[in-house]
């Protein structure tokens, strides 16, 4: 069985010791960068962790996990393009760094060696897991393709906003652990199970992050307050109040959305009241927890002594506690 | 048995009726766009005439055939985003007609398309079209920025170059037509032979295109005499003609590169007559047949009645005769 700050060392240690190509360097010296940052390793962890939960040969999951890293940075990379982003994990994002021609080509050998890293698993598992690696690879560039479309209008639904966050977010944690859980020698019924619980986490996860950001206490949330509000971003939140508002609230709400000139403390902490008096302080958290038990009942139907799943289960309990 | 003509007609057609996501449309709609301008589907085309070579059920070839035209259409998208190119085969580029996020996130689609695409072929031969199809897909992406470095450099060698051919373009068509190989049944030593085939064939054309460009009949050629030599372009002939003069002569012709305001037609005229002068008109051309006949021999090693090899022969004919 392997914890998640077990899991985590040894992903970066395989990172480390993976050997990346290295000519031309102008083309691979950007991949060793933004793998070089401090990253939480998230995806790749889950997969040893799920493959664990079946089988004591962890190293079997290796090579799926560094994939699934892989392409997640690469995602990271071109993401931050599109967004214009000049920071990332603190330090320069790559199209900053050095160019955004040299982000889109890095990016583009990134996505190619995932594929390379996930051919070099066991030839047994090869075909399911590159089923389900393109299959979520394709769901993650479509669910960016939404979060775009959302930038530029102004009635998003909720349902469309979940749809969103499971495409760009979720399945990509999903994935990660049916992957882990097909080396581990998980029948389709028991990974399709753990493709569940990533699933429902993933979006848990985001909408607690939306909450975070206007609810949390700053310092334990480890960012300020109320950035989200600011930049408009259409958070659960956000969406979900202007779906659920009419007349002079959800004029107040679109007023703020397009006002130039502003406090953005006033701005903060109007949108909150706003949030909190239609009670999407509660609904939101409820939502977010609701996806968390889900997932939970999703781990305890796999057929293995609980024991082996309590690293899982912790894991997403520290996640939907952070901040508590 | 198929000649190319016929092998570019299926190309088309199932290339039409392979059914590509729909949804969202942002994000399809660009894919179906360029694959629907016309492309020669070289690629493609050739993988159906390698297989045809040694098994007539073509069919098989189709889906490799298929995720090589998918992925080098790919590459285009992305290429044309870092020159800046507004126009691909007579047509706006995806990034002029949407815009450049929606360029790199299409073009990152298509990627992971090309596997989806590929990983639908039978299985036998999976493992080895993978192989083949990401080794070579890293090579481009590593010839791509091989050639974006000598955009800044002045000092490239003429071996430099032919590397830089080989990756970007040759590597790509080699490659297609190993995989229609494996998937028409050839052993390793028959597919290597027709990998090689198709590397040198690839570099006779570059080398060839390189010298149409300034010694061909522009009626013949269907583009504007001189072009490359107006943009500076890091050809054959130039990086030769760098590499091999000195003094009066080397000093002319990079005043000519770095000059801003002159007339465009003395600029051609002045430059071609430097590469006449020093006999880069025969030494370009040789080398481009050098490396033809050098295909040729690769082919004919091929242990399959010759006739089946006939329309490979004929087609490499056809392509290294144009303009003549």
């Amino acid at each position: 069985m392997l914890d998640f700050e077990k899991a985590q060392q040894i992903v970066n240690s395989e990172l480390e010791s993976y050997s990346f190509p290295g000519f031309p360097a102008e083309l691979y010296d950007p991949v060793r960068y933004i793998l070089s940052l401090e990253g939480k390793r998230v995806r790749s962890a889950l997969a040893l962790m799920a493959c664990s939960i079946f089988s004591d040969a962890v190293h079997q999951a290796v090579k799926p996990a560094l994939a699934f890293e892989v392409f997640h940075n690469f995602t990271l990379l071109h993401d931050d393009i599109m967004d214009n982003s000049p920071i990332r994990r603190g330090e320069q994002t790559v199209h900053e760094k050095w160019n955004p021609n040299t982000a889109i080509l890095s990016g583009d050998v990134m996505s190619i060696l995932s594929y390379r890293i996930l051919s070099e698993s066991e030839d047994e598992h090869i075909r399911d897991l590159i089923e389900v690696f393109t299959t979520t690879a394709l769901q993650v560039c479509e669910g960016q393709q939404l979060d775009i479309n959302f930038e530029s209008r102004t009635n998003v639904s909720v349902d469309e906003y979940l749809k969103m966050v499971e495409l760009k977010t979720a399945v990509l944690v999903a994935a990660s652990l049916k992957a882990g859980a097909i080396t581990g020698g998980a029948g389709p019924l028991e990974s399709d199970l753990l493709y569940e619980f990533g699933r429902n986490l993933g979006i848990a996860f985001q909408i607690r992050d939306d909450y975070l950001d206007v609810f949390g206490d700053s310092k334990a949330f480890g960012k300020k307050i109320g950035n989200d509000i600011l930049a408009n971003k259409k958070t659960f939140l956000l969406i979900g109040a202007l779906e659920q508002t009419e007349g002079k609230v959800h004029d107040e709400l679109e007023g703020w959305l397009i006002k130039q000139d502003f406090d953005p403390d006033e701005k903060i902490k109007r949108v909150t009241e706003i949030f909190k008096n239609i009670g999407f302080d509660r609904i939101s958290s409820d939502l977010a927890s609701s996806y968390y038990e889900k997932a939970l009942q999703y781990l305890e139907r796999i057929n293995v002594p609980s024991e082996r799943k309590l690293p899982l289960a912790g894991f997403a309990k520290n996640l939907m506690e952070r901040d508590q």
